[in-house]
């Protein structure tokens, strides 16, 4: 097997909302009340909810820009590849990666819709959740079918509400719905409360996945004030080691045998360690903790209900024996920082060297097409999917690394 | 090569200080405000130090106990081992596990001495670190020549200060100090600042190695209020990667190449993927964030300069390709919950399988002589330091795991 003939579909990208999200989508008696997209006099652009503005719109969207650019944080739309937010150029990013599918997080507002958790009436903010989902699947996920694995944000202030909006997306046919790795931290309940069992219901009877992305918690991993950057970096995905734990260590999956979590950008190589860690706190605990598993150990219903997902991660695959390989996915982050494009075949390759085609397959597609119930061959067929096919159909697309920095508005 | 003959030397023991610490050792304008051991009226125990209750003197200390009592902290002398307290005893326990040699932290002055930065005069303060440090260097590690690595804490808010007693500790033969996984958690200028120089580099030019101890930063990971204490285990070891993040991202070995700091019950099996993850970082930060380490990688300088430290740890062994061999110890983490005593050689084998008798020497404790200086052949020839001559020694003594619980007081 060589790189050309990887099927690539990715778990983790990001989308960078156009203007006309919630235009046509809503009751009348909210659309005025819409989150509006606005350029500033200055040129910077913001969209702008309740009164209150969310500027940072386009969240380390560097994708094409030298890495000498990756510092600063686009502020306007010049700055960003179309691909960002227009889903032909979008298709055609792909196309060029040789990278068949998608999964596309939100950005304006946030990992998980925090923006509508804290702003607004409930009712009003519930209509904008349901406005943004429909604008997600029918337009940015339905447009190329088969490109897409659609995902919905959840309404994230009322379990049942949330239940019903997972039950109508999968009616639509999405299985995947963002989620915080930490609600208490929200100001939410926590996994040791009942309070989301309709949710996990609602996931759990409509095969849906709950995708946990490193942010979503709305805390930042640092030491002190006057850390670098490189701090941050360095503990963000591995923060996901939280949400692990609350997972495995809570009930929720004994409640819901069915149900199945993604840790966003967590990466894998620490996994074997925090396997074999929790099975040694449970030899102990269980003697006199409260805790039962019902006959399981920990690792064994993490490796059942978690799904992982990685960028570039040797270490990881490496160990792939201690994982559940059925569960190991893989990620393409577009157009963030952290992103492989438009090299992610040749990026990925290396760790995928020593294992067989049918681990490759599983790691590289066969897995995300299960979990998600995404058919990508009810559209395209599977020799048009390959990274050598699709890099063909993208011939003479300009994925050129050019800077863009002095497209920024004057004084910004 | 079998498990009797393995030579043990743990880097991360506990030590619960007996009454007399500071008994004759101050200076007599200090001596009536020296902490004072207590037995409150209803029979449980406490140190008090300017006019502050420590109740919490033996905490987790509870080897011996079934694992059914591992779950409440011991208020009275009656429900731990001698060997918590009285070094003859210790010794014993150390013979009958096998173990040549112990490094052990404090417990009621806390991980890193933090009593005496919260409390008292400063003058007086400093008075009390150092008697801790004379009972510790001439009473605790001294009365066994050999048995120990001896361990001094710091002068926490004066780097002069903390400098001299590093240099005076080294005099008197102890290369090993506690310092904070995280000075800026209490309160005290972090790692990014040039405050802390003076100390790194009487650490550097006394051959100390820094040992950063779990818990050693006050704070607890926890997920939310409600989360089982299994989640505070599982967080706390890997909690301190944000400490080897710190580290390999600031300034401190850069300035002073000859350091050497330990990650204290941090485990190792998550380690390589930090060390990956950490060089995917700089790859791309170096090109704009001014990070700049002088040519070399982040996951260089950590290999370097950071030791690290297990329990158990099959994963992190098998990983062992990826690490420094010769930056790896052991721990026995008597008298917690996390320890292996007494069967710690039977406990630590599994994960030495596979590897070469030199390698098992030197992770066993031949790193550990060779960084804290530390030579105990000088006083117990090489053949009577093995587990089996070790265990011979201590025939008859009774390593029994009996219940304490009924000899804690009534109503407590």
């Amino acid at each position: 097997m060589n790189v050309d003939e990887l099927i690539l579909v990715s778990v983790d990208d990001h989308v960078i909302e156009p203007p006309g999200v919630f235009e046509g989508r809503l009751p009348a008696e909210y659309a005025a009340a819409a989150p509006r997209f606005i350029r500033r006099a200055n040129g910077t652009m913001a969209w702008v909810y309740e009164g209150v503005e969310i500027p940072n719109t386009a969240l380390n969207a560097v994708a094409g820009r030298p890495m000498s650019e990756y510092g600063r944080e686009p502020v306007c739309v010049e700055e960003i590849r179309p691909g960002c937010y227009d889903i032909h150029a979008r298709v055609k990013d792909m196309d060029a990666n040789g990278m068949l599918g998608a999964l596309c997080f939100p950005s304006f507002v946030r990992f998980c819709g925090q923006l509508f958790l804290e702003n607004g009436p409930r009712d009003q903010s519930a209509a904008m959740v349901r406005a943004y989902n429909d604008w997600h699947l029918d337009e940015w996920a339905g447009t190329y079918p088969g490109r897409f694995i659609p995902l919905a944000i959840p309404i994230l202030w009322d379990p049942r509400l949330a239940a019903d909006e997972v039950r109508r997306a999968a009616r639509k046919g999405c299985h995947a719905v963002t989620f915080s790795s930490n609600p208490h931290a929200l100001g939410l309940p926590s996994l040791y409360t009942d309070h989301w069992d309709p949710f996990w219901r609602a996931c759990s009877e409509e095969g849906t996945v709950v995708c946990l992305h490193l942010g979503s918690s709305s805390t930042v991993p640092i030491t002190s004030p006057d850390a670098p950057i490189e701090v941050i970096y360095s503990l963000s995905p591995i923060g996901l080691i939280e949400a692990a734990s609350d997972l495995v260590w809570s009930s929720v999956f004994r409640k819901f045998p069915d149900l199945r979590v993604a840790l966003s950008e967590g990466g894998v190589g620490w996994v074997p360690y925090f396997q074999e860690r929790i099975d040694q706190i449970y030899a102990k605990t269980r003697h006199w903790s409260g805790m039962d598993l019902g006959g399981r150990l920990p690792s064994e219903i993490f490796r059942e209900h978690v799904l992982l997902c990685f960028i570039e991660d040797s270490v990881g695959l490496e160990n792939r024996r201690h994982l559940n390989i059925d569960n190991l996915t893989w990620e393409c982050d577009y157009p963030h920082s952290d992103s492989t494009w438009p090299r992610s075949p040749e990026a990925v390759w290396p760790s995928l060297s020593g294992l067989t085609r049918e681990e490759i397959d599983k790691i590289t597609h066969a897995n995300a097409m299960r979990h998600f119930r995404y058919d990508p061959f009810a559209h395209i067929p599977r020799e048009q999917a390959t990274v050598a096919a699709l890099r063909r159909r993208a011939a003479g697309w300009d994925v050129g690394i050019r800077p863009t920095a002095h497209l920024r508005p004057a004084g910004v």
